[in-house]
């Protein structure tokens, strides 16, 4: 679709050079870091303000153009990609930490700013924002996928840690929700719609966050049980018991084994769990011997603790690096990433049911997790020149949502919708998948706001 | 407004004796703790399953008759009042616990089943719902109304500790929100939605909701500060060093004065800080100890310490009974409780201007609340024949709304806005009450559901 020359003009006069029409920035802005595909997008803008973006939305509304928000680029499932053409937003320039107050434990952020920037920032005082999905996403992107990761069994998801937003709507309207107040009964809860509604409600332009206290003390730990199942049992035990664990994360042998060759680590080839406790001194090394007595009960073996920093630091690297890693294994390959989250009482089925689904296709598909959660990833490696193995890895993450669905749980825990989930919205939502479209057109009537994307497509 | 015959021949049809058209149960339905006056519904019906909740929305539609939700009647903002008449749908037969999930910590209920109810039933399960606004209210109403209380602070509010919903919509859709993962981000966040929504977007028919371990041990004390600055400083400090207080609570000397003499007791009449650290018994004393270390810091005075649970229970029910302690300090009055939030740094302000405004009008207002979340409340005694005093008490909670919201806080941070606080909602909430709007006519276009609360009337 052209752009009317009467928009594309407007928008330079907005913009000037921070508005691209070249092939080069568009294709950029069709990339996904899976195999989904799309055309680009028709320009591509590059606000500083608010108002910028306001009067960006103002001018695609006139012309009923679509407008599709950027960050990072690292969705997983093709949340930012313009299927139907239009303007993608990119809010790398809008990367300010507007203002941090410690005695309230909060800042206030443009959404370009990525959660990495943000720790630097706040590494002198005392505090941190603890959300992590490995990425160095944008925290825009992050509140727009209700991102969560390692730390979410401990300090919550992106639900949890926005406490307001600035979000401009189709049409340009400016809104804020929230307030700086630590909680609120004042009407409907529209930060948390707007938290996870994937760029189809309306424009991030300014996040308020919670942040956390550093803790005092951390500790960190890798143990290896005799089976899944054993593992997942510690885990549960642990959760009940009340330990605050700060990480909690699960790794299958495949995924071991490739952690061990592209990292230079020698765990032993068995499923394992990562964990890491947050607290004073004292209150860790009480923690750390509550959970070891407890994973001694589960039978667990090959106790690797890492106490000093620099040892954790290895060891969370390896946790984060274990995509490429896993990607690493098979030379070539491409990966279909996919994620479900099941109560925690089902998960050791989930991912024995999922694994051996992926053994008898032949395909290899690593699994690791947030165990803690219930929330875990299969990362199906695929020859991108054989497009049956596409197929068939699309399959088996199709039958791992439907088997989440069925033991009570999610389509996914953290990836979010994109183009890659849209198709199980349906079982998961029901009739309640038919309200959020309702919603999408109250906000959105002219379906401006990335169409294509989260609601039932008329 | 008279019903429709065929209305009320078909609710009879459905529902026996339990529609009800006496004069009796209607006035009983229209009553409220508060000072805040409606006419009665015009009919009142005691649904047992969801099916028949879903038949009596549907009914009303058909007839475009209001339908308005009943719990246990403790709100304090009225918003249970059948303001435009129609059928009050009171839960009190829906009162079953569903199912417990112990592995998963959840459990599924039906509305009417209360908190102290849900907890009774849990006690043997080594969990326990920690919610705590005071009242026994019920849960579907807790939900509706974003409660939160005395627990918060470590447990969360009602917008934490749902994780699904069952809700009947106008015209009797049945929609699910939520699965039983500890997480999703698979589109909008409906339940998200729903909590807070005091039941203008649909009834709510079952909850699942989170549980959490009942800590190995529990500890409280309660202390003096020479002033309100002191004694919140120390909150800041305690809450900033990641001490994870189960609870810690603010009361005034007019109402230490009031408990004191309502409950017995004989706390120096002073600022009071009352708090309780729930863990392991280790985990207990180091909290503890490091919490005593800061409030000592703050020059903290007159340490009581309740460790034996007949103490803690004794300590607790004399801050529950706070409200009928301070009701009784004037003999006749009538209560006007207000609440605000703000951020922490704000509080000692908010808190001592509103102190102020109270003692200049010359009304008797104690102040109190849940001071790790910025929340408070004044009680506003009046002479409920003199109506010089109620005006003045409203223009007093009005006052003290908009001096949270000149600190970045909310005009309520868990007693919600039903009739009390809808013309505070422009002001908190700018151009984006009319997208509250949006979203209510979108689900609930002829404004069936509770009409005249929450949303801009037209």
């Amino acid at each position: 679709m052209a752009l009317p020359d009467a928009l594309l003009h407007d928008l330079s006069a907005l913009l000037g050079p921070r508005l691209s029409t070249s092939a080069g920035e568009r294709a950029l802005h069709a990339q996904s870091e899976t195999l989904i595909l799309s055309g680009p997008p028709d320009a591509v803008a590059y606000p500083r303000s608010t108002e910028e973006v306001a009067r960006i939305a103002a001018l695609c509304a006139r012309h009923m153009v679509p407008v599709v928000a950027w960050g990072t680029g690292t969705s997983l499932e093709g949340h930012a990609l313009a299927v139907k053409g239009g303007i993608t937003v990119d809010f790398r320039d809008m990367n300010q930490v507007l203002a941090v107050f410690p005695e309230d434990m909060l800042c206030v952020v443009q959404p370009g700013v990525t959660r990495e920037d943000l720790n630097t920032y706040l590494r002198d005082t005392g505090l941190f924002f603890p959300v992590d999905p490995g990425a160095n996403a944008s925290l825009g992107g992050m509140a727009a996928t209700r991102a969560s990761g390692t730390t979410a069994v401990r300090y919550g998801t992106m639900r949890d840690n926005v406490l307001g937003l600035e979000v401009v709507l189709a049409g340009g309207r400016v809104i804020r929700t929230g307030t700086s107040a630590p909680k609120s009964s004042a009407g409907y809860d529209l930060t948390a719609l707007m938290v996870g509604s994937e760029g189809t409600l309306g424009l991030i332009t300014e996040l308020t966050l919670r942040l956390h206290g550093q803790p005092e003390a951390v500790s960190a730990a890798t143990c290896a049980f005799a089976d899944m199942a054993a593992a997942v049992d510690c885990v549960i035990a642990t959760i009940q018991t009340g330990i605050p664990m700060a990480r909690i994360e699960f790794l299958d042998p495949a995924s071991v084994a490739a952690c061990n060759a592209f990292s230079g680590t020698s765990l032993p080839l068995a499923p394992q769990l990562m964990v890491e406790f947050h607290g004073s001194p004292k209150g860790v090394a009480e923690q750390a011997e509550r959970f070891g007595a407890i994973a001694a009960e589960y039978g667990s073996s090959g106790f690797l603790w890492a106490r000093a920093s620099e040892d954790r630091n290895r060891l969370w690297k390896m946790r984060h690096d274990a995509y490429r890693a896993i990607l690493a294994s098979r030379p070539g390959a491409s990966a279909i990433v996919t994620d479900v989250c099941v109560p925690i009482s089902s998960l050791a089925q989930a991912v024995e049911e999922t694994r051996a689904d992926i053994a008898a296709s032949g395909l290899p598909g690593p699994i690791l997790g947030h165990v803690g959660d219930g929330n875990f990833h299969a990362i199906l490696l695929v020859n991108p020149a054989d497009p049956r193995e596409t197929t068939l890895a699309k399959s088996l993450a199709t039958r791992m949502a439907e088997r989440a669905l069925q033991l009570g749980g999610t389509i996914t825990g953290e990836h979010g919708i994109g183009m890659g989930k849209l198709p199980l919205m349906a079982a998961e939502h029901g009739a309640a998948w038919a309200i959020m479209g309702h919603i999408k057109r109250a906000l959105d009537p002219h379906d401006l706001m990335n169409p294509g994307k989260l609601v039932p497509q008329k």
